[in-house]
This record gives structure tokens, sequence and C-alpha cells, in this order.
């Protein structure tokens, strides 16, 4: 008889804004079970990023050709998996309260199902991302207490741990999202690389995988 | 019995410092014959598309993080295909002189293999591109006259070619190479990308494929 082991982990490295990581956020859970993987969500901050650079904003709109392929780029992916996709409006939303949020989340175990909804309405329903109501809604929806944790989002702790898990993004050398982590340091940019990083998790688990 | 119908046509747009052009430049002759596609071997010049950005080089040194990220990122893509890679030094090369040797290989039908194996030089014997004498090695190696060819490439003509060619990849609304655009100008970017790009070509073609 096998004694199961801990369960290998990947992290999730997300920011709400991103078009790529909502990719990655609608298949990873499915994808990691296949794979013996546990997720962990990791949301933070793109901005900082790029002020480093010394942009103003996002790369898709620093350069605008970029900008129009990333979008056809995601319709056509988006029709292969049947995703709903609308850019929203303004683009890059701010994702400061979700990212708040979903930290909560970690603790409690929530963070991935706040963060799918979240995504998919941004993407499919126009949410604003920095609208309270709107960031309530989805808590509720998902049978949360809204009001205290909206609440919550504005305690120096929370802040602090936010520009702490951005600080740790900067210090493990991450430059965008989506990124994954494994366990032994080794990293993948980009929601096309997600296959690629469950089995280099999976197989520094499990050599014999 | 069916009459053959002008083959389908995919335009390959790439660099010669790229690290991901010589990704597809090694496979894509053979995915593309599997899908009845031909191939256009487009050679053009990423530093104008740098400087336009107000970019002094490649956003992989820009960008410090992402350019050590490239680096482990086409070690293990290397890795599964099999193919020798080592970081050029410096990188990026100037890929100028190789550039318009391409085209004239394009009019000649040696494009192809003269891009393969100048690719396979600089990323597996650290071949300079800015090496006049290497480059007529790869132009003997492969059967051709490389004191008339490397005279050519001094014509106004074909100088003024190259930047024309780099011109009408600005106006495509190219951002970096590889960049795949099938006949209905559907683009497709990175290597990531070319399995797409052929399969949408196949299909343009023949929606019964």
């Amino acid at each position: 008889m096998l004694i199961s082991s801990p369960m290998s982990k990947l992290d999730f490295w997300y920011e709400f804004a991103s078009t790529y990581s909502y990719l990655s956020a609608m298949r990873i859970e499915d994808m990691a079970r296949n794979a013996d993987v546990e997720v962990r969500w990791r949301p933070f901050l793109l901005g900082p990023f790029f002020k480093a650079q010394g942009w103003a904003t996002s790369p898709f709109k620093e350069q605008v050709e970029k900008g129009r392929y990333m979008v056809r780029d995601m319709e056509r992916i988006c029709a292969v998996r049947e995703l709903p996709f609308q850019m929203p409006d303004p683009f890059p939303q701010n994702g400061l309260y979700a990212a708040r949020l979903a930290l909560i989340g970690e603790d409690e175990g929530w963070a991935g199902r706040f963060s799918r909804l979240v995504f998919k309405e941004q993407f499919a329903g126009n949410l604003q991302l920095d609208d309270k109501t709107g960031l309530g809604d989805c808590l509720s929806a998902i049978g949360l207490d809204a009001s205290s944790l909206m609440t919550r989002i504005e305690t120096p702790e929370i802040k602090k741990r936010l520009r702490t898990q951005t600080d740790d993004a900067q210090a493990l050398g991450l430059f965008g999202a989506p990124t994954f982590l494994c366990e032994d340091g080794e990293m993948f940019w980009g929601d096309d690389r997600l296959e690629q990083a469950l089995d280099w998790q999976r197989s520094e688990t499990n050599p014999a995988a």
C-alpha cells in the first residue's frame, strides 16, 4: 500500500488586470488536479514592475502594435476554449482591491473561486475592478460576507501584505503575469507555459511519473 | 482526379539575432511541408523597432529579469527538441549582413538552407554575425559563391531592399520576431504560435482540411 505524500505545489502568480492571467485562472485548477498538483493562488500587482521599467502603464499600451496583437491572440484562444472575452474599458483596470481580497481568500480557501469569478466578470461582464460594489457582489455570489471583507481590505495589515507579496514577486525575479513557480524554483511565464510548468512540478515530486 | 491548386503560403518574418527565431527556423520547413504550406523566408531587422520604442537594444537586455528567463526558457525548449543552444556573446548580435544575404537567397531559393546554418552556427558555434569571413564560410558550405555574394551585399540595391523589407514589417504591424503572416493577413507572434499559424493558413486555403 502506498502512503500518500504531501501534495506537490505550484505557485500561480497573477494580476487581476492581466488578460493572460485570466486564461490561466480559468483552467489551472482542473489541469493541476489531473497532475496531482495543488495550486497556490498568489495575487500581486504589476504596476510597480512597469514603473521600475520606466513605463507609465502596461506594455500592451506602451507598444500599440503589441497591444493590438494581444487582443487578437486572446480572441482566438478564447474562441477555442469557449471562454467569453471582451477587452475591459479602460484597460488595464486597477487590480488593487481584488488582489487584497484574494489575499484574504488565500488564507480562507476561496481565492480560486473568487478570482475566477472576478476575471470572468471583468472580461465578459465589464466589471470595473475598482468598483467596490461590484466586487462585493462577487463575494456575495460565492456565499461570503461582502461588507465585512470590504472593510478588512482597508486595514493596514492587508495593505502591507499586498505590498510585501508584490515585493516578494520582484525578489523572485518575476517580470510579468501569469508566472508559475515550481517548488524547486523553476519559473515558467505565460499561459502558454502552464502545461510545461505542471509537467515540471509533477516530475520533480515524482521522477517516475 | 484532383487538380492541384497553387500552394498555400505562410510568411515567416525573422531576425537573425533573435533566439526564438532560431527555434522556428529549425522546424518550420518540416512542419509546413506536413501542412502543405509553402514558407516564404522574410528576414528583417528588429533594431529600428527597438529604437522606435525608445529602447537602446533588445528588450531582453532592457529588462534583465526577462532576459534571464528567456535564456532558461530557450534551454528547456532546446533540450526537448534536441537542439544545441548557447547564448551568443555579445547578445544581441548584429544581423545586418546575414539579413542582406538571406534577401538574395529569397530570390535564388536558398534562404532557408542558409538561414538555418547561420542560426545553428550562431547559437551552437558562436559565429559572430558581423564576421564576414564566417558568413562566407556558411555560404560556401551550402555550395554558393561566397566572394561574389559578399560583394553583392554592399550594393545600394540590396541595402535599400533590406530597409524596405524592414519598413514593410513596420507597416504590417509587426513588433517582434518570429512573426507568421497568413495570406489573409492573420498574424501570429512567437515560436509557440507556429502550430496555430499553420493550422490557420491551411484551413483558410482548404476549409475542409
